[in-house]
């Protein structure tokens, strides 16, 4: 029977994937789907993390597989990953989650009252969208540079609303693919502590550099302590991992861990236990050698591919890392609408609607280059591009 | 520097636990500590888990390390368990958490809000107390008969202010011990059903009976689908796994699913493989069996020290599996004022009131017989009697 219980009115505002139930029309062996966003699945370090798995096991036995308090070792290993990369911090700053969703999703519960406005991108992740919109929050959003990243001035105008915080992501932004100009982080730094606004920097992706120049968080510039980065395990060693971190000021760490342990308690003692042995191991920085390159090939080929067949027709992304390039067609083309075409012509995609927090942008695409062969990319762009064409006669 | 940021109104409602800080006090080894909550570490099946790991990692590859929907085997599997268990139920009644914890937090997002009634008892879990009092919901408390659980005219008086749920423990309650009577079971249901209110029934323990009758949960007589039941991995078989489940009304899936998706996207998909891997090979049962003859053992032997050494001042909950044995002293002791003392004895507990609603009970303790050995339980009901001894002179 239907239960007749009402419910809150928070799930009101949290919208139902449309877009996970069109891909499950695209589940046939023969689609070549662009519409992913995982990391390449062939490169993932499969061996090394069963070795490092065995070894946890065989070294600490059942402690391994008990409940306990946070790796410090793993603390510690992350703050000297952020100190290199120019933030300020040590192992008390150092808050691990299960990921990047999960330090979303706690730092909104800290920072943001129902009625509370957040500023976040016009195109952003939908994650995002959940933990801002999807809890009712007053939302201002502000355009995207798809050269440079997020539009300064929109920033500071929304800024002026008395917004409780913004969330953006630096590097290689899901679903844009652009990311942050080196001017541009430390000017968001700047605005966010003159304003006295927190800024959640969603950096899942930055480790996937495989081009241009190497560039400090925004956190990096955060003399006001008003930024909370956020980092993750899940796209620079393995999702399964479920492991990401916060770094926050450390004064507000006993709000955030019973914020966290009132979600699910911690974090898995062993896949802490295993991601720390195979990063002091030193297994991490060949791994990601191995990724990007294939990630930097990939990505070459898809640049290839849509000059070779959508040059006149298309214009997207350049993309120095992360899994995605953004897709603008022309005007006339809705991609909600042209999706089934493209899945009866064996190719799928994301529309890029389905990131757009005030509607619009129904022109456009969001293609994942990292967990698609090179021809499978060469095969999945001509036949994109045989169903663009037939959309702009 | 200190941040300057404004913190939402939620987080004031989260109370710090000042147990953890009190318990940094009882870190010498030298220290017999009753506090914990955690399954018995050398009875972890950690040789048989550590193969599972390997199997699922050689046979899956690298999907095991991937993003992935709920394993579907998994969910089969615990639906088939309901069942057994007197459950109607199918594999689309079944989501995967990250442990009850998880569960509770879904479930109170999904069907409370900030100012709704839920339904506690005086004595419980601190996981309910935070996703209910620590949410902000108008609490109502109903007291919890040691012999039988929770009252039920209390119940029935609080179900008539309009509760929107009532959060209960069927199975050896955290901390009291006891199981809910098969009689109370089914009347909580036929209450549930006609008031309207929500149960969530929160059972980590039930696989952990050593003695008595087997019951069927409450979600067994609900024929009016308002029961929530939440089980776990957790303690049947390990913490680190991170997983648990909740049986619920199907329709209300896809907002249950968008709801966890927005906390931290998904469960590991290893730990879910390796997991069904253990239950499908068929190592649950003799792993229970093990566990649940140590923890008989233990707990018979906290009975006979108890009634060796404080017969004559104190008594005690039976329970007939789980964890904790709840032990309520003469009324002239304080059990956090007597905290030091014991330490200083080297003997741990958990003072009661710190699982009080709303408050009183200090003459009350929690005390775990899982994780210690006959032999350290012996020693340490004997320095304990010695402190309340010193304390009711």
């Amino acid at each position: 029977m239907l239960t007749t219980l009402p419910l809150s009115e928070e799930v009101a505002y949290l919208k139902r994937s449309v877009m996970r139930d069109l891909l499950k029309l695209a589940v046939s062996p023969d689609i070549i789907s662009l519409a992913g966003g995982l990391p390449a699945s062939e490169f993932l370090p499969l061996h090394e993390f069963q070795q490092c798995l065995n070894t946890v096991l065989e070294r600490d036995g059942a402690r391994a597989l008990q409940y306990s308090p946070q790796s410090t070792e793993l603390r510690e290993w992350i703050a000297a990953y952020m100190t290199q990369r120019g933030v300020k911090c040590d192992v008390d700053d150092i808050f691990i989650t299960s990921g990047n969703q999960q330090g979303l999703s706690i730092l909104s519960r800290l920072l943001l009252n129902h009625d509370d406005a957040a500023v976040i991108e016009q195109i952003t992740f939908t994650g995002i969208q959940q933990v801002t919109a999807g809890r009712g929050a007053h939302v201002l959003t502000v355009p995207t540079d798809l050269q440079t990243g997020v539009d300064l001035d929109a920033l500071e105008d929304a800024f002026r609303e008395h917004p409780r915080l913004a969330v953006l992501i630096p590097d290689f932004h899901n679903p844009l693919g652009v990311s942050l100009s080196a001017h541009k982080r430390q000017a968001i730094a700047a605005l966010a502590a003159r304003y006295g606004v927190a800024i959640i920097e969603d950096d899942p992706y930055s480790a996937l550099r495989f081009a241009g120049e190497t560039l400090p968080p925004i956190k990096a510039y955060d003399e006001a302590d008003v930024v909370f980065y956020l980092g993750s395990f899940s796209k620079m060693l393995a999702p399964a991992m479920r492991l990401g971190w916060i770094v926050a000021p450390r004064e507000l760490m006993p709000k955030i861990t019973v914020l966290r342990e009132s979600f699910d308690l911690e974090s898995s003692t062993l896949t802490q236990r295993a991601v720390y042995e195979f990063l002091s191991q030193g297994l991490l920085e060949p791994h990601l050698k191995r990724l990007n390159a294939v990630n930097h090939e990939r990505r070459s080929t898809m640049m290839d591919a849509l000059n070779e067949h959508l040059g006149d027709l298309a214009h997207w992304t350049q993309p120095e890392g992360g899994l995605f390039v953004w897709v603008t067609l022309p005007e006339n083309i809705d991609t909600w609408v042209m999706f089934g075409s493209a899945v009866a012509q064996n190719v799928a995609y994301i529309p890029g609607a389905s990131f757009a927090v005030d509607g619009g942008f129904t022109n456009t695409m969001r293609l994942n280059f990292s967990n698609v062969s090179p021809a499978q990319i060469h095969e999945g762009i001509k036949r994109l591009a045989e169903v663009i064409k037939t959309w702009t006669l």
